[in-house]
Protein backbone atom coordinates (compact mmCIF):
# COMPACT_ATOMS: atom_id res chain seq x y z
CA UNK A 1 0.00 0.00 0.00
CA UNK A 2 1.02 3.83 -0.54
CA UNK A 3 1.74 6.17 2.38
CA UNK A 4 -1.40 6.86 3.49
CA UNK A 5 -2.28 10.77 2.00
CA UNK A 6 -4.98 11.55 4.50
CA UNK A 7 -7.94 14.24 3.05
CA UNK A 8 -9.56 16.02 5.68
CA UNK A 9 -13.34 16.76 6.07
CA UNK A 10 -13.73 20.11 8.09
CA UNK A 11 -16.65 19.96 10.81
CA UNK A 12 -20.01 18.90 9.93
CA UNK A 13 -19.29 18.77 6.59
CA UNK A 14 -19.14 15.56 4.07
CA UNK A 15 -17.34 14.50 0.88
CA UNK A 16 -17.82 11.52 -1.98
CA UNK A 17 -15.49 10.00 -3.49
CA UNK A 18 -15.03 6.42 -5.69
CA UNK A 19 -12.78 3.04 -4.05
CA UNK A 20 -11.93 0.09 -6.29
CA UNK A 21 -11.87 -3.47 -5.53
CA UNK A 22 -9.33 -4.45 -2.87
CA UNK A 23 -8.82 -0.81 -1.90
CA UNK A 24 -8.48 0.09 1.99
CA UNK A 25 -10.74 3.06 2.98
CA UNK A 26 -8.78 4.42 6.48
CA UNK A 27 -10.68 6.51 8.59
CA UNK A 28 -8.94 8.70 11.32
CA UNK A 29 -10.35 10.24 14.05
CA UNK A 30 -7.77 12.81 14.15
CA UNK A 31 -8.90 14.96 17.52
CA UNK A 32 -11.11 11.92 19.32
CA UNK A 33 -14.94 11.80 19.90
CA UNK A 34 -16.08 12.31 16.67
CA UNK A 35 -18.26 10.97 14.31
CA UNK A 36 -18.41 9.74 10.93
CA UNK A 37 -21.15 8.56 8.80
CA UNK A 38 -19.89 6.44 5.47
CA UNK A 39 -22.84 4.96 2.75
CA UNK A 40 -21.72 3.47 -0.51
CA UNK A 41 -23.45 2.12 -3.27
CA UNK A 42 -22.08 -0.28 -5.88
CA UNK A 43 -20.67 1.91 -8.88
CA UNK A 44 -22.70 1.49 -11.70
CA UNK A 45 -25.47 -0.19 -10.12
CA UNK A 46 -27.44 2.23 -7.15
CA UNK A 47 -29.83 -0.23 -6.63
CA UNK A 48 -27.20 -2.22 -4.70
CA UNK A 49 -26.67 0.00 -1.95
CA UNK A 50 -25.16 -0.90 1.89
CA UNK A 51 -27.66 -2.29 4.38
CA UNK A 52 -27.44 -2.26 7.96
CA UNK A 53 -30.11 -5.17 7.73
CA UNK A 54 -28.27 -7.55 5.88
CA UNK A 55 -25.10 -6.66 7.85
CA UNK A 56 -26.28 -7.56 11.20
CA UNK A 57 -28.42 -10.40 10.20
CA UNK A 58 -25.16 -11.81 9.10
CA UNK A 59 -23.12 -10.99 11.14
CA UNK A 60 -25.24 -12.06 14.29
CA UNK A 61 -24.23 -8.97 16.23
CA UNK A 62 -24.67 -5.46 16.26
CA UNK A 63 -21.32 -3.77 16.88
CA UNK A 64 -19.44 -4.64 13.41
CA UNK A 65 -15.63 -4.65 14.04
CA UNK A 66 -12.54 -6.35 12.57
CA UNK A 67 -13.33 -9.27 10.59
CA UNK A 68 -17.22 -8.46 10.02
CA UNK A 69 -18.73 -8.12 6.39
CA UNK A 70 -20.74 -5.08 5.50
CA UNK A 71 -23.27 -6.18 2.95
CA UNK A 72 -25.12 -4.49 0.80
CA UNK A 73 -29.56 -5.19 0.09
CA UNK A 74 -28.81 -7.64 -2.32
CA UNK A 75 -26.38 -9.56 0.40
CA UNK A 76 -23.05 -9.01 -1.53
CA UNK A 77 -20.27 -8.00 0.67
CA UNK A 78 -19.09 -4.31 -0.26
CA UNK A 79 -16.47 -3.94 2.40
CA UNK A 80 -15.00 -5.82 5.19
CA UNK A 81 -13.54 -4.46 8.22
CA UNK A 82 -9.54 -5.06 8.44
CA UNK A 83 -8.99 -3.00 11.07
CA UNK A 84 -10.05 -1.42 13.98
CA UNK A 85 -8.58 0.42 16.88
CA UNK A 86 -12.13 1.40 19.13
CA UNK A 87 -14.20 -1.49 18.38
CA UNK A 88 -17.42 0.38 18.84
CA UNK A 89 -19.55 1.79 16.02
CA UNK A 90 -23.19 1.96 15.61
CA UNK A 91 -25.15 0.52 12.10
CA UNK A 92 -28.75 1.44 13.70
CA UNK A 93 -29.32 4.98 13.59
CA UNK A 94 -29.87 6.74 9.83
CA UNK A 95 -27.73 10.12 9.53
CA UNK A 96 -28.88 13.05 11.65
CA UNK A 97 -30.65 15.03 9.20
CA UNK A 98 -32.48 18.69 9.45
CA UNK A 99 -35.66 16.72 10.02
CA UNK A 100 -33.87 14.61 13.02
CA UNK A 101 -32.86 17.91 15.00
CA UNK A 102 -36.26 20.03 14.17
CA UNK A 103 -37.98 16.31 16.09
CA UNK A 104 -35.68 15.47 18.40
CA UNK A 105 -34.21 18.66 19.39
CA UNK A 106 -36.80 21.35 18.01
CA UNK A 107 -34.24 23.36 16.45
CA UNK A 108 -35.16 25.81 14.42
CA UNK A 109 -33.51 27.40 11.12
CA UNK A 110 -31.36 25.33 9.16
CA UNK A 111 -29.22 23.03 10.99
CA UNK A 112 -26.03 21.20 9.21
CA UNK A 113 -26.45 17.38 8.83
CA UNK A 114 -24.82 14.42 7.90
CA UNK A 115 -27.84 13.45 5.57
CA UNK A 116 -27.46 16.93 3.90
CA UNK A 117 -23.77 16.47 3.25
CA UNK A 118 -24.25 12.99 2.07
CA UNK A 119 -26.62 14.02 -0.21
CA UNK A 120 -24.62 17.31 -1.42
CA UNK A 121 -21.67 14.82 -2.04
CA UNK A 122 -23.40 12.18 -3.59
CA UNK A 123 -25.48 14.01 -6.30
CA UNK A 124 -22.68 14.18 -8.59
CA UNK A 125 -22.73 10.64 -8.89
CA UNK A 126 -26.82 10.81 -9.61
CA UNK A 127 -27.81 9.54 -5.75
CA UNK A 128 -31.21 10.93 -4.84
CA UNK A 129 -32.27 11.65 -1.30
CA UNK A 130 -34.42 8.35 -0.97
CA UNK A 131 -31.49 5.69 -1.95
CA UNK A 132 -29.61 7.26 1.09
CA UNK A 133 -30.52 4.62 4.06
CA UNK A 134 -29.11 3.83 7.66
CA UNK A 135 -25.51 5.02 7.38
CA UNK A 136 -22.26 2.94 8.98
CA UNK A 137 -22.04 5.58 11.48
CA UNK A 138 -18.33 5.27 12.58
CA UNK A 139 -16.89 6.30 16.11
CA UNK A 140 -20.82 6.20 17.39
CA UNK A 141 -21.57 5.05 20.62
CA UNK A 142 -25.15 3.54 20.79
CA UNK A 143 -25.87 1.57 23.47
CA UNK A 144 -29.60 -0.16 24.30
CA UNK A 145 -30.45 -1.70 27.72
CA UNK A 146 -31.81 -4.70 28.19
CA UNK A 147 -35.44 -3.24 27.28
CA UNK A 148 -34.51 -1.53 24.10
CA UNK A 149 -33.78 1.82 25.04
CA UNK A 150 -31.00 3.33 23.17
CA UNK A 151 -28.56 5.71 24.63
CA UNK A 152 -26.22 7.86 22.30
CA UNK A 153 -23.05 8.51 24.15
CA UNK A 154 -19.82 10.39 24.31
CA UNK A 155 -17.58 8.08 21.30
CA UNK A 156 -15.09 6.15 22.76
CA UNK A 157 -12.63 6.99 19.90
CA UNK A 158 -9.27 8.80 21.13
CA UNK A 159 -7.51 10.98 19.04
CA UNK A 160 -5.52 9.13 15.93
CA UNK A 161 -7.87 6.40 16.37
CA UNK A 162 -9.00 4.53 13.14
CA UNK A 163 -11.17 1.45 11.09
CA UNK A 164 -9.98 0.35 7.98
CA UNK A 165 -12.45 -1.23 5.67
CA UNK A 166 -11.14 -3.05 2.49
CA UNK A 167 -13.74 -2.52 -0.60
CA UNK A 168 -15.09 -5.80 -1.91
CA UNK A 169 -16.49 -4.28 -5.34
CA UNK A 170 -16.35 -0.69 -7.11
CA UNK A 171 -17.77 1.52 -4.95
CA UNK A 172 -19.28 5.29 -4.81
CA UNK A 173 -19.21 6.42 -1.23
CA UNK A 174 -20.41 9.42 0.69
CA UNK A 175 -18.32 10.52 4.10
CA UNK A 176 -18.78 12.70 6.73
CA UNK A 177 -18.03 14.41 9.84
CA UNK A 178 -20.67 14.25 11.84
CA UNK A 179 -23.20 17.72 12.35
CA UNK A 180 -24.63 16.41 15.37
CA UNK A 181 -23.79 17.98 18.81
CA UNK A 182 -25.47 15.41 20.52
CA UNK A 183 -23.35 12.37 18.74
CA UNK A 184 -19.55 14.34 19.77
CA UNK A 185 -19.68 15.23 22.84
CA UNK A 186 -21.08 18.41 21.50
CA UNK A 187 -17.91 19.57 19.77
CA UNK A 188 -17.94 19.75 16.01
CA UNK A 189 -14.30 18.55 14.69
CA UNK A 190 -13.48 17.16 11.35
CA UNK A 191 -12.91 13.65 10.27
CA UNK A 192 -9.52 12.52 8.01
CA UNK A 193 -9.19 9.23 5.56
CA UNK A 194 -7.14 8.16 2.60
CA UNK A 195 -8.23 5.39 0.37
CA UNK A 196 -4.74 3.11 0.35
CA UNK A 197 -3.30 0.54 -1.90
CA UNK B 1 -65.01 1.01 12.55
CA UNK B 2 -66.39 -2.26 10.88
CA UNK B 3 -66.69 -5.80 11.95
CA UNK B 4 -63.28 -7.60 10.85
CA UNK B 5 -63.56 -9.67 7.98
CA UNK B 6 -60.11 -11.26 8.44
CA UNK B 7 -57.89 -12.29 4.71
CA UNK B 8 -55.76 -15.15 5.75
CA UNK B 9 -52.12 -15.13 4.04
CA UNK B 10 -51.03 -18.80 3.51
CA UNK B 11 -48.18 -20.00 5.34
CA UNK B 12 -44.45 -18.62 3.69
CA UNK B 13 -46.82 -16.73 1.54
CA UNK B 14 -47.36 -12.54 0.91
CA UNK B 15 -49.83 -9.69 -0.01
CA UNK B 16 -50.04 -6.38 -1.10
CA UNK B 17 -53.01 -3.93 -0.66
CA UNK B 18 -53.41 -0.44 -0.17
CA UNK B 19 -54.69 1.64 2.54
CA UNK B 20 -56.04 4.66 3.14
CA UNK B 21 -54.97 7.40 5.97
CA UNK B 22 -57.28 6.91 9.16
CA UNK B 23 -57.48 3.19 8.75
CA UNK B 24 -56.29 1.00 11.00
CA UNK B 25 -54.48 -2.50 10.25
CA UNK B 26 -54.84 -5.26 12.52
CA UNK B 27 -52.73 -8.36 12.27
CA UNK B 28 -53.17 -11.30 14.08
CA UNK B 29 -51.18 -14.68 14.73
CA UNK B 30 -54.06 -17.04 14.17
CA UNK B 31 -51.96 -20.04 15.79
CA UNK B 32 -49.09 -18.27 17.75
CA UNK B 33 -45.43 -18.05 17.39
CA UNK B 34 -45.40 -16.69 13.72
CA UNK B 35 -43.90 -14.04 12.42
CA UNK B 36 -45.44 -11.52 9.68
CA UNK B 37 -43.16 -8.82 7.82
CA UNK B 38 -45.04 -5.39 6.56
CA UNK B 39 -43.22 -3.09 4.40
CA UNK B 40 -44.89 0.24 3.27
CA UNK B 41 -44.58 2.91 0.43
CA UNK B 42 -46.25 6.67 0.35
CA UNK B 43 -48.82 5.82 -2.15
CA UNK B 44 -48.13 7.59 -5.56
CA UNK B 45 -44.50 8.50 -3.90
CA UNK B 46 -42.56 5.19 -3.56
CA UNK B 47 -38.81 7.27 -2.44
CA UNK B 48 -40.81 8.16 0.99
CA UNK B 49 -41.02 4.55 2.15
CA UNK B 50 -40.64 2.54 5.85
CA UNK B 51 -37.18 3.56 7.38
CA UNK B 52 -36.26 1.51 10.74
CA UNK B 53 -33.49 3.71 10.87
CA UNK B 54 -35.29 6.91 11.38
CA UNK B 55 -38.12 4.83 13.40
CA UNK B 56 -35.66 3.69 16.17
CA UNK B 57 -33.74 6.59 16.26
CA UNK B 58 -37.27 9.23 17.03
CA UNK B 59 -38.34 6.38 19.16
CA UNK B 60 -35.55 6.51 21.62
CA UNK B 61 -35.83 2.36 21.77
CA UNK B 62 -35.40 -0.54 19.92
CA UNK B 63 -38.52 -2.56 20.54
CA UNK B 64 -41.61 -0.74 19.09
CA UNK B 65 -44.87 -0.82 20.73
CA UNK B 66 -48.03 0.83 21.67
CA UNK B 67 -47.91 4.72 20.94
CA UNK B 68 -44.96 4.56 18.74
CA UNK B 69 -44.35 6.13 15.47
CA UNK B 70 -43.02 3.89 12.49
CA UNK B 71 -41.66 6.98 10.52
CA UNK B 72 -40.50 6.72 6.87
CA UNK B 73 -37.06 7.48 5.43
CA UNK B 74 -38.13 11.17 4.56
CA UNK B 75 -39.14 11.60 8.45
CA UNK B 76 -43.12 11.59 7.73
CA UNK B 77 -45.44 9.17 10.36
CA UNK B 78 -46.31 6.45 8.08
CA UNK B 79 -48.00 4.40 11.22
CA UNK B 80 -48.93 4.66 14.44
CA UNK B 81 -49.12 1.70 16.79
CA UNK B 82 -52.48 1.93 18.53
CA UNK B 83 -52.84 -1.67 20.47
CA UNK B 84 -50.64 -4.44 20.74
CA UNK B 85 -51.40 -7.82 22.47
CA UNK B 86 -47.51 -8.77 22.37
CA UNK B 87 -45.11 -5.87 22.70
CA UNK B 88 -42.21 -7.75 20.83
CA UNK B 89 -41.70 -6.92 17.52
CA UNK B 90 -38.53 -6.98 15.15
CA UNK B 91 -37.08 -3.59 13.52
CA UNK B 92 -33.49 -4.36 12.83
CA UNK B 93 -33.18 -7.65 10.43
CA UNK B 94 -34.17 -7.61 7.09
CA UNK B 95 -36.68 -9.85 5.29
CA UNK B 96 -35.37 -13.29 5.45
CA UNK B 97 -33.97 -13.47 1.41
CA UNK B 98 -32.95 -16.57 -0.99
CA UNK B 99 -29.99 -15.06 -0.26
CA UNK B 100 -30.10 -15.26 3.78
CA UNK B 101 -30.98 -18.74 3.47
CA UNK B 102 -28.11 -19.45 1.53
CA UNK B 103 -25.73 -17.34 4.01
CA UNK B 104 -26.81 -18.42 7.37
CA UNK B 105 -28.24 -21.77 6.41
CA UNK B 106 -26.20 -22.91 3.55
CA UNK B 107 -29.88 -24.08 1.91
CA UNK B 108 -29.31 -25.30 -1.47
CA UNK B 109 -32.29 -24.68 -4.07
CA UNK B 110 -35.16 -22.32 -3.79
CA UNK B 111 -36.32 -21.38 -0.71
CA UNK B 112 -39.82 -19.50 -0.10
CA UNK B 113 -38.78 -15.93 1.60
CA UNK B 114 -40.62 -13.40 3.15
CA UNK B 115 -38.48 -10.91 0.71
CA UNK B 116 -39.09 -12.83 -2.22
CA UNK B 117 -43.24 -12.85 -1.07
CA UNK B 118 -43.71 -8.86 -0.43
CA UNK B 119 -41.42 -8.10 -3.95
CA UNK B 120 -44.44 -10.74 -5.63
CA UNK B 121 -47.00 -9.03 -3.71
CA UNK B 122 -45.82 -4.80 -4.42
CA UNK B 123 -44.82 -5.10 -8.00
CA UNK B 124 -48.09 -4.90 -9.09
CA UNK B 125 -47.12 -1.82 -7.26
CA UNK B 126 -44.34 -0.88 -9.55
CA UNK B 127 -41.96 -1.55 -6.98
CA UNK B 128 -38.53 -3.08 -7.28
CA UNK B 129 -36.23 -5.12 -5.42
CA UNK B 130 -33.84 -2.49 -4.19
CA UNK B 131 -36.62 -0.13 -2.64
CA UNK B 132 -37.44 -2.86 0.11
CA UNK B 133 -35.54 -2.05 2.82
CA UNK B 134 -35.35 -3.42 6.63
CA UNK B 135 -38.91 -4.56 7.76
CA UNK B 136 -40.95 -4.12 10.89
CA UNK B 137 -40.92 -7.61 11.47
CA UNK B 138 -44.41 -8.28 13.80
CA UNK B 139 -44.14 -10.62 16.67
CA UNK B 140 -40.46 -11.36 15.86
CA UNK B 141 -38.60 -12.07 18.83
CA UNK B 142 -35.04 -10.86 18.39
CA UNK B 143 -32.72 -10.20 21.22
CA UNK B 144 -29.57 -8.80 22.01
CA UNK B 145 -27.08 -9.31 24.98
CA UNK B 146 -24.76 -6.59 26.27
CA UNK B 147 -21.93 -7.26 23.87
CA UNK B 148 -24.69 -6.39 21.21
CA UNK B 149 -25.20 -10.51 19.74
CA UNK B 150 -28.21 -10.69 18.47
CA UNK B 151 -30.10 -13.74 19.09
CA UNK B 152 -33.25 -15.01 17.27
CA UNK B 153 -36.21 -16.70 19.94
CA UNK B 154 -39.16 -18.05 19.67
CA UNK B 155 -42.11 -15.61 19.02
CA UNK B 156 -43.88 -14.67 22.21
CA UNK B 157 -47.24 -14.14 20.38
CA UNK B 158 -49.47 -16.52 21.49
CA UNK B 159 -52.89 -18.09 18.96
CA UNK B 160 -55.41 -14.65 18.80
CA UNK B 161 -52.56 -12.29 19.87
CA UNK B 162 -52.88 -9.20 17.48
CA UNK B 163 -51.12 -5.33 16.62
CA UNK B 164 -52.90 -2.42 15.49
CA UNK B 165 -51.12 0.20 13.24
CA UNK B 166 -53.06 3.36 11.82
CA UNK B 167 -52.27 4.52 8.97
CA UNK B 168 -50.60 8.11 9.26
CA UNK B 169 -50.70 8.17 5.00
CA UNK B 170 -52.23 6.75 1.98
CA UNK B 171 -50.24 3.96 1.54
CA UNK B 172 -49.33 0.22 -0.37
CA UNK B 173 -47.59 -2.43 1.54
CA UNK B 174 -46.66 -5.65 1.51
CA UNK B 175 -47.57 -8.05 4.40
CA UNK B 176 -46.00 -11.78 4.64
CA UNK B 177 -46.11 -14.76 6.38
CA UNK B 178 -42.62 -15.94 7.26
CA UNK B 179 -41.28 -18.21 5.40
CA UNK B 180 -38.00 -18.66 7.84
CA UNK B 181 -37.85 -21.66 10.08
CA UNK B 182 -35.37 -20.29 12.48
CA UNK B 183 -37.86 -17.44 12.87
CA UNK B 184 -41.24 -19.51 13.59
CA UNK B 185 -39.89 -22.07 16.08
CA UNK B 186 -39.50 -24.26 13.08
CA UNK B 187 -43.39 -24.50 11.78
CA UNK B 188 -44.29 -22.42 8.78
CA UNK B 189 -48.35 -20.89 9.58
CA UNK B 190 -50.63 -18.58 8.38
CA UNK B 191 -51.20 -14.81 9.28
CA UNK B 192 -54.77 -12.78 9.09
CA UNK B 193 -54.97 -9.44 8.77
CA UNK B 194 -58.10 -6.94 8.28
CA UNK B 195 -58.12 -3.51 7.05
CA UNK B 196 -60.09 -1.47 9.30
CA UNK B 197 -62.21 1.96 9.25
Amino acid sequence: MSHPEYQRIPPQSGTSFTIRRGQVLRVVDPMGEQVSDLFAFAEGEHGCALSSGRSLDYAGHIYLTTGDILYSNNSKPMFTIVADSVGLHDFLLTPCSQEMFEILYKHEGHHPSCFENLLKGLQRYGIEAPQIGTTFNIFMNVKMDPAGVVTVGVPTSKAGDYIELRAEMDMVCGLTACSAEGSNNGCFKPIDFAVLG
